[in-house]
C-alpha cells in the first residue's frame, strides 16, 4: 500500500492505464488518453462467434461479405471505407436483453462494435475502423405501444420513419422529424437529426421523452419514464441523443407524437439573389407569422430540377423558397398573405400557392427532388453526391451561402445549395468522381471552415462521424472536446462503442487531419 | 509494476479510492462509490479566505452570518436547512475568469461549492451540507449582447428572466420560460425550469444554445458557438442544464429569444369536476388548436383568490382552465371559439373570454395570484408553504389529482392544486407549521410516489435538489442512477460541486431516507 502514498506510478493493464496518480480532472486532454486496447485476434473472434450464436441463435449472425460490406459504409457516405473497415460478424439481436448479453460478451472480450439500423448516416458513422462486430438492429423493428392519450409512442430501433407516420396517421397522429428517406429510429437518435419540419416543431433532440441504453458493459439503463416534462436528475436522454452510438446503444425508445395537422398548403416564391431570399426569411421570422417549413433552393438546384424532369412542370431558374403552412384554413390562408406581403416587400419576382392540396403536394414535390436530381446529374457511374451540411446563426446565412456559391462555381464542380433556412442549416450535395474527390473535399472543408469562423456549426444534422470530428476542436476547443472525451471514457472506458467517432482516444497518424 | 498484473489493491490517498482493478464500467453504484475528502478545516479555509482576496478583492468575500444564511436556504424550500448547512464564506468573482480562478483554489484545497444566482429554487438546492463555500453570481448581472437578426441573447447567470423580458420587449422581442419571481438564468439553467409558456413554447432546455462552464478543477468550457441548430459531438449544453450545479458552475449562456407575440388573449371556463376539466384540455390538445398556456386551478385555489380579495372580481369556486392564446386577431378568434365549442362538449359550465388586452390580463390575474393567495391563509408567521410538483403522462392526470386532493382533505391541510396540464406537470401547495411538517411530508411523499408509479417523474420542473433526490431510484431504477453518479465522478472527481444534491456518493444514515 506505501506505493500509494509517493505519488506517480502508471503501467498498462488489459488496455487501460492504472495511475497511482489520482485523476481529479474534469475533462481528459488527448494527450492523457489512453489507446484503446481491443482484442480483434482470430482465437478470440472465433469463442465469441460462439458465444453470440447461444445468445441469438446461428441464424442471427452473418458473415457473408457482401453483408459486412454493406454494414460498414454506403455509396451516399463521404467517407471512403477502407478495405479494412469491416466487422468480423454481423450480430441480430431480437431483444434489449439479447442486446446487453452481447455486449457483455463483448465486455468480456474487449470486442470493438458498431450499430446498425438504416445505414443511411453520411459521415462515416458506421464504418468498423476497429474490425469488431456489427450489431444490426433489424429484428427490432417494432412499433411497441402507441399511447394516443399520452400522445407518445414505443417503439425499437429499426423502426423507419417514413413507417412509423403510416401508422401513426391512422390515428390522425404525426412525428416530425423528417430526415432522408430509409433512415430509422436507433440511427436518428444517434445522429440527433432533423428535417424540414425542424423550423416548426424541432428535432430529433425534442421529439424523444426516454431511452432504453444498452451500456458498454452490458448494463441496461432507461433513462426515463414517460412523463413529457421533468427536470428530475441529469438529462440522461439527451446524453445519448447524438452521440453516434459511442455511449450506448439504443434498444427502445419513447416518442412525442403530435396531432396531425388539419391542412396544409405550400407557396412558392423565387428571387434575384439569395440575399434577397434570406431577407424575406428574416421578415417572416420576425413577423412570428406560423411557418410549418421554409426551405430554400439555389439556382443550381433548380436548373437540376428542371433537367431531371423530375416534376410535372418547369421552375425558374433562381434563388426559391418553398414554403410549408400548416393550420386552420382561416389560419392558412391568413399567413399565406401576410408572407406574400413580405416576399414582395423583399423583392421576390414570383409567388405562387397553392388553391388545394393536390397543387401543395405538387408544388413542395419539387423540394423533395433536390438529391435526387442532383444525382441525375452523375456522368457516369463512377460519379458520387457529396451531401454535407453546416449551420450558423440566422444573419450570416446569406453570406456563407453566397460564399460557398463563388467556391463551387470555382472548383468546376455540379453543386447544389438546399438549406433549412428558417433554422440557419443548409446543404451542399456536390458530384465528384474519385479523380475529383480532393477538389470536393476542399469545398466541403473550407464550407465548414467558414461556418465554424462565423460561430456556426460544422453539421446542423448529420452529426461528426468521422469526416467531421476533427473540427470539433475548431468548433468548441480544446476544452469542449476534452469533456466529451472525459464523458466517453466514464461511460465506455474500453472504448468499445463505435470507437474513433466523435472523440478521439489517440492521436492522429501525421497528415491525417487536415490543415485548418 | 509487477504489483499491477495480479488483481486488486485499493487504497486512499487524497480522498479518493485507487485501485489496481480497471474501472472498465460504464456505471457507479454507491457501493463503489467514494465518500467525498473535501478539507474544511480552519487553517485550510483561513488560507483559502486569502486566496479569494487577492482574486475577487476583499469587498467581494462575505462572511457575514446573515448573508451566509440567507445564501443557504429561504423560507419558501421544502427543505429544513440544518444549523451546520452554511457556507463559510460568500465569494463574489465578476468574471468568468475570476470563477475559474477561485474554483481553481477549491480543487487544490479540496473545499466544497455552492452556486448561488436567485435562490428561489425549492427543494433545498443551495444548502451548503458541507460547508465550504459559496459562490454568489451577483456581481455577473449584464445582459452581454443582443443579436437582434440571429434571436439570441448572450447573458450572465445573475440576470432575472423578469428583467431579460423588460429588455427584450423594447425589441419586440420575448424569453418564454417562466418560472417563479425572482429567479435568475443561472439558476434556471440548474433546475431545467418551465413554467406556464412551456406547452406552446418547451422548457428552459429548449431554449439555451449554448453554455460557458467552469469545472471543478477551473478549466472553462463553452459548449457550443451559437447556431440555433447542431448535431455536432455530445450534448454538452443539455448535460448542465438540469445537473442543479453539481457538474460545473454556468458563467454565461447564450439563450433563443422569439418575436413577442402580436396579440395575446384569455379564456377562463369552469368544470364540475376535475376529470371534466381533464377531458376538455385531451380534446383541445387532441385538436392541434394552438394555445400558448393551459393551466388548472382547483376548487380550492379558487376559494384561496377569492378569499384573499387578490383580484378585482370574485371567483367560481370550482376546477377552472385558464387558456391563453396568441398570435393574429383573427386566429386568436378562431382559436377561442373552436375551444369554447370543446369545452361545451366536455360538460364546462362556464366560459369567459376577454375581449380586450385589459381583460386579458384581468383573468390571467387570478392565475398569477395562486401561490400569494395561499401564503395570505397562513394563519400565523409560524405557517408556511410548501410548493411542490409532478408530472404524469396526460392521461393519468386526473386520477393523480383527484387522489391527491382526496389525500390532502384527509390530512385537514390547506392545500391547493395549480398545474400546467397541457404539460400533465401540476403543482400542489400546502399550509403548514412545525407541528404539521410531518403530515406536509407525507402527502408530498405520496403525491411523488403516485406520480412514479403511473410512470411519470418526481418532479417536472422544480429539480431534485436533496428533498426529491432518493425518489430518483424509484423513478428511473438503480442503473440510472448509477449512470448520473458515473457522470458526476467523472465531471467532478472530488465531488467539489453541490456535493449531496442530485446522487448521493455517501450511503444515507438509517432513517435518513423515507420508506417507499
Amino acid at each position: 500500500m506505501a506505493i500509494l502514498s509517493v505519488g506517480v506510478f502508471g503501467g498498462y493493464l488489459l488496455g487501460q492505464t492504472v495511475r497511482g496518480e489520482i485523476d481529479s480532472t474534469s475533462t481528459l486532454s488527448l494527450a492523457a488518453a489512453q489507446p484503446p486496447k481491443h482484442d480483434t485476434s482470430p482465437a478470440t473472434l472465433q469463442a465469441a462467434w460462439s458465444d453470440f450464436k447461444n445468445i441469438v441463435g446461428e441464424e442471427n449472425v452473418s458473415t457473408q461479405t457482401d453483408e459486412l460490406k454493406s454494414h460498414a459504409g454506403s455509396e451516399w457516405s463521404s467517407y471512403p471505407t477502407l478495405p479494412g473497415d469491416v466487422p468480423f460478424a454481423i450480430v441480430k439481436p431480437g431483444s434489449t436483453e439479447e442486446v446487453s448479453e452481447v455486449m457483455k460478451v463483448c465486455h468480456r472480450r474487449r470486442i470493438p462494435v458498431t450499430a446498425y439500423s438504416g445505414g443511411t448516416s453520411l459521415e462515416g458513422h458506421f464504418a468498423a475502423t476497429r474490425g469488431g462486430i456489427c450489431i444490426s438492429f433489424a429484428r427490432m423493428d417494432q412499433i411497441l405501444t402507441l399511447h394516443k392519450d399520452d400522445l407518445d409512442v414505443v417503439v425499437q430501433p429499426a423502426v423507419g420513419w417514413e413507417y412509423l407516420n403510416e401508422e401513426l396517421a391512422e390515428q390522425g397522429l404525426f412525428f416530425p422529424p423528417d430526415p432522408g428517406p430509409g433512415a430509422m429510429i436507433g440511427g436518428m437518435i444517434g445522429t440527433g437529426c432533423s428535417g424540414t419540419n425542424a423550423y416548426r416543431y424541432g428535432t430529433m433532440k425534442d421529439w424523444v421523452i426516454s431511452l432504453t441504453v444498452v451500456m458498454a458493459d452490458g448494463s441496461i439503463v432507461k433513462t426515463k419514464q414517460r412523463p413529457r416534462k421533468s427536470s428530475a436528475g441529469y438529462d440522461l436522454t439527451r446524453t445519448f441523443i447524438g452521440s453516434e452510438g459511442t455511449l450506448g446503444l439504443v434498444t427502445e425508445a419513447v416518442l412525442k407524437v403530435t396531432p396531425k395537422p388539419q391542412n396544409t398548403s405550400v407557396a412558392v416564391c423565387t428571387f434575384p439573389s439569395i440575399r434577397d431570399a434570406a431577407n424575406c426569411v428574416f421578415k417572416v421570422v420576425g413577423a412570428s407569422v406560423p411557418i410549418a417549413a421554409i426551405e430554400i433552393l439555389d439556382d443550381v438546384q433548380m436548373r437540376c430540377i428542371n433537367d431531371a424532369g423530375a416534376t410535372s412542370r418547369s421552375w425558374q431558374e433562381a434563388p426559391t423558397l418553398f414554403f410549408k403552412f400548416t393550420g386552420t384554413q382561416t389560419a392558412v390562408k391568413e399567413s399565406i398573405s401576410q408572407v406574400q406581403k413580405l416576399a414582395k416587400g423583399t423583392g421576390s419576382k414570383t409567388f405562387e400557392f397553392a388553391k388545394n392540396a393536390e397543387e401543395g403536394a405538387e408544388l413542395w414535390q419539387a423540394r423533395k427532388e433536390a438529391l435526387w436530381s442532383v444525382m441525375a446529374k452523375k456522368r457516369t457511374n463512377a460519379d458520387h453526391v457529396w451531401t454535407t451540411d453546416v449551420a450558423v446563426p440566422l444573419s450570416s446565412l446569406a453570406d456563407i451561402i453566397d460564399e460557398t456559391k463563388a467556391d463551387i462555381a470555382k472548383s468546376e464542380l455540379t453543386g447544389s445549395i438546399v438549406g433549412h433556412v428558417g433554422d440557419g442549416n443548409f446543404h451542399a450535395i456536390i458530384l465528384y468522381n474519385d479523380e475529383e474527390h480532393d477538389i470536393a473535399e476542399g469545398v466541403v472543408h473550407r464550407m465548414v471552415k467558414r461556418a465554424v469562423e462565423m460561430e456556426g456549426t460544422a453539421t446542423g444534422e448529420h452529426g461528426v462521424g468521422l469526416v467531421k470530428r476533427d473540427y470539433l476542436e475548431h468548433e468548441i476547443g480544446l476544452e469542449g472536446v476534452a469533456l466529451m472525451r472525459k464523458m466517453k471514457q466514464a461511460l465506455d472506458p474500453l472504448c468499445l462503442l463505435n470507437c474513433d467517432k466523435v472523440v478521439r482516444m489517440q492521436r492522429p497518424k501525421p497528415g491525417e487531419v487536415m490543415e485548418w
